[in-house]
C-alpha cells in the first residue's frame, strides 16, 4: 500500500479552512497550522471554524492542530501555503527549520510584496527550495462552494509531474476533480492578474458600464493575460483552461470577491484610502497591480497591457476612474 | 461627402428595434419593416415600439415603417435580417424582388432550420446572394443595454472588408464601438453554438451546480467552440476576441438569457415540452441543438463536443439531466 502523504496546512483564512476540509476526506491525519490559538481552541470543543466557512464540520479526530510553525513544517512533507502573500514573510519570523527538504504546494494568489517576487519563486530565492520541490493550487474554486460540497475542479501544477500526481490523488474527492500541469510560474501570474481584472471588472460596475461592456472586458483580459504570461515566461499552454480563463471567471464575475468590491468603491468615487478603510481590509489586487506593473516595465520589450495601466493609473497615480476608463474603452475591442 | 447608406431592418423583436435605434443615431432615414401593423401604428403615434424595449424613443421623421417586406427590400442596399431563423422561410412568401443584388447583414443567430444552413449560407444558396454581399452583426450584446445607451461593442463581419467599414461606419455611435472581421462563417457558428452553451449553463444552474463549476463550464464551452468552428472553417481566428468569447459571456452569465432560462426549468425538472409551453416561445438554442449536433456528426472526423453531446441528449434522446450531466462533468478538466 502506498504511504499516505503527510500534509501541512498553513493558514486559518476561508481558503485554508476549505483545503483543510478536502485533504481530511481522503487522509487520516492533517496538520493545521494557524496563529489565532482561540480559533484552535473553538475548532477543537465545536468540530467549526469559528471564523471562515463556519457550516464546515471536522472530524476532531484527523486535525492535528497547532499554532506552533515549527510543529506544522516539522510535520509535513508537504506544506500548503494559504495565507494572503503580505503576510508569508511575518508568519516566518518563528520559523527555525528549514523548508529546503520540503515540498511546498501554494494556495496563496499574489506577489510576496516585499521582495516583488511570486510565491513559487519566493521560496526558492529566499528559502532554498529547489524548483522540483515547488507547487501551486489553482481555482476556479470559491471556497465557501467547497464547504457545501458542490462540485469544484483544481489544477495542481508542479515542475515535478509525480509530485504533482501524488499531491492531486490527496485532493480528489466526490466533489473535487483535479488536473496536473506543469506551468507552476504561469499560473501564479495567472492567479495574481486575474484579482487585477477582477478590480477592473468592480470599476467599471461602479462607473455604470454594463453587462455587455464586462464581456467584452473578460474578453480582453484574457488575451491581456496570455500576451502578459506569454511574456514572462514562454511554454506552450492554453489560456483557456480552468486554471487561466476559468480562475479568471470565477472571480470577474463573483459578487462575493473581494477585488471586485474594492474596484466597485473605487468606481462609485470613494478614494482608495476610504475604500480601504471601509472594506477594513486590503484586496490582494490591490498590491498585486503595482507589482504586475512594475515587472512588465521592467521588460525592455514591455507587454501590452491597457487594462493593468489603467487600474494602476487610478490606484497608484490619484487618476480618476471615470476619466481613466473613458480612455481605456478605446483600447479594447 | 459620401453617400448615405440605404439600410432596412427587416424584424420587430427587440433587437431589431435596438439596431434600428443605433442606425437613426447615424443616418438621416431608416427603413423599418415588421408584420404586426398594429405596432407601427403605435410607433407611429407614440414613438416607441409596445412591444419590446419600449423605452427606446424614436424619431418618427427619420424612420420609414413599413409592413410589406417588398417596400422594405425594394428601399435598402442594406438589408439587415433580425428576426428568429425558424421564421425566415415564412417571412419570404410574400417576397416577389429578388435579393441576389442586395447586401445582406444577418443579426440573426442560429442556423435556418427547413434547410439546416447558417444564415449566411442560407441567402447564399437560396436566394443567390454572393458571398462578397453577405455580412453578420455580432454581439457581446443585450438589447436592452443599447436602450439604455450602455457602452456596447458589436462587431461587424463580411467577406468584403470595404462594405464591413462601411456598414460599421454607419453603426458606430458615442455608445457603440464597432470591430471589423471577415470571419462570417466562424462567427455565425460561435454564435448558435453559444446559445447551446448558455443552455447547458441554465441546466447546471437548476441542478444545483455553483459558480465554480459555471466557470469551468464556460471555459470548457470556449474551447469547445474552437474546436467547432476549426474544423468546420479553418482560418486563423483568435476565439477570445469580443465577437467569439464576449458573445459566450454575455449569454453565458446573463440571467436574462432565453436559452439559459430554458436550460434551467429542464435543470429543474421540467420536460422539455413543459418547459417550452411555459415559456411559451422555444429558445433558439433548441434548434440550434439539433442541427448543430448533426453538422458535427456529418463530420467524418468529428470534433469532441462534451457539452453539446449531453445538451443534445436531454434534449433530443429524453434522457435525464442529472445523470447526463454527472457524466458530463468526467469529461470536463
Amino acid at each position: 500500500m502506498e504511504k499516505e502523504l503527510k500534509v501541512s496546512v498553513i493558514g486559518g483564512g476561508s481558503w485554508a479552512t476549505a483545503l483543510t476540509k478536502i485533504l481530511t476526506t481522503n487522509l487520516s491525519q492533517v496538520c493545521w497550522y494557524m496563529r489565532n490559538s482561540s480559533a484552535i481552541e473553538h475548532i477543537k470543543k465545536t468540530n467549526h471554524n469559528p471564523n471562515y466557512i463556519t457550516d464546515v464540520e471536522f472530524d476532531i479526530n484527523k486535525l492535528k492542530l497547532t499554532d506552533d510553525i515549527n510543529e506544522a513544517v516539522a510535520y509535513g512533507d508537504y506544506l500548503v501555503f494559504a495565507i494572503p502573500s503580505a503576510f508569508l514573510s511575518s508568519e516566518f519570523e518563528k520559523l527555525n527549520l528549514p523548508l529546503s527538504n520540503k515540498n511546498i504546494f501554494s494556495a496563496i494568489k499574489g506577489i510576496e510584496p516585499k521582495s516583488g517576487l511570486i510565491v513559487g519563486e519566493y521560496f526558492h530565492k529566499i528559502y532554498q527550495v529547489p524548483y522540483d520541490n515547488i507547487g501551486v493550487i489553482a481555482g476556479p474554486c470559491h471556497a465557501e462552494e467547497v464547504a457545501l460540497e458542490r462540485l469544484s475542479y483544481l489544477t495542481i501544477a508542479c515542475f515535478n509531474q509525480e509530485k504533482a500526481n501524488l499531491f492531486a490523488k490527496a485532493m480528489r474527492t466526490y466533489f473535487v476533480k483535479t488536473k496536473l500541469s506543469d506551468d507552476v510560474i504561469g499560473i501564479e501570474y495567472a492567479a495574481m492578474l486575474k484579482n487585477i481584472y477582477a478590480i477592473a471588472a468592480g470599476i467599471a460596475h461602479g462607473l455604470g458600464y454594463g453587462d455587455n461592456f464586462q464581456s467584452v472586458l473578460m474578453s480582453n483580459a484574457i488575451r491581456e493575460m496570455r500576451r502578459y504570461i506569454k511574456r514572462i515566461y514562454k511554454i506552450k499552454r492554453n489560456i483557456n483552461n480552468s486554471a487561466y480563463l476559468g480562475d479568471l471567471l470565477v472571480t470577474g464575475y463573483s459578487l462575493f470577491s473581494r477585488n471586485r468590491t474594492f474596484g466597485n468603491m473605487i468606481g462609485k468615487g470613494y478614494t482608495v484610502k476610504s475604500a480601504i478603510m471601509e472594506m477594513n481590509m486590503v484586496a490582494e489586487g490591490y498590491y498585486a497591480v503595482k507589482s504586475a506593473y512594475e515587472i512588465n516595465n521592467k521588460h525592455t520589450r514591455k507587454s501590452r497591457t491597457p487594462i493593468l495601466d489603467a487600474v494602476y493609473q487610478i490606484l497608484y497615480e490619484n487618476k480618476k476612474a471615470k476619466q481613466v476608463f473613458s480612455e481605456l474603452v478605446n483600447e479594447l475591442n
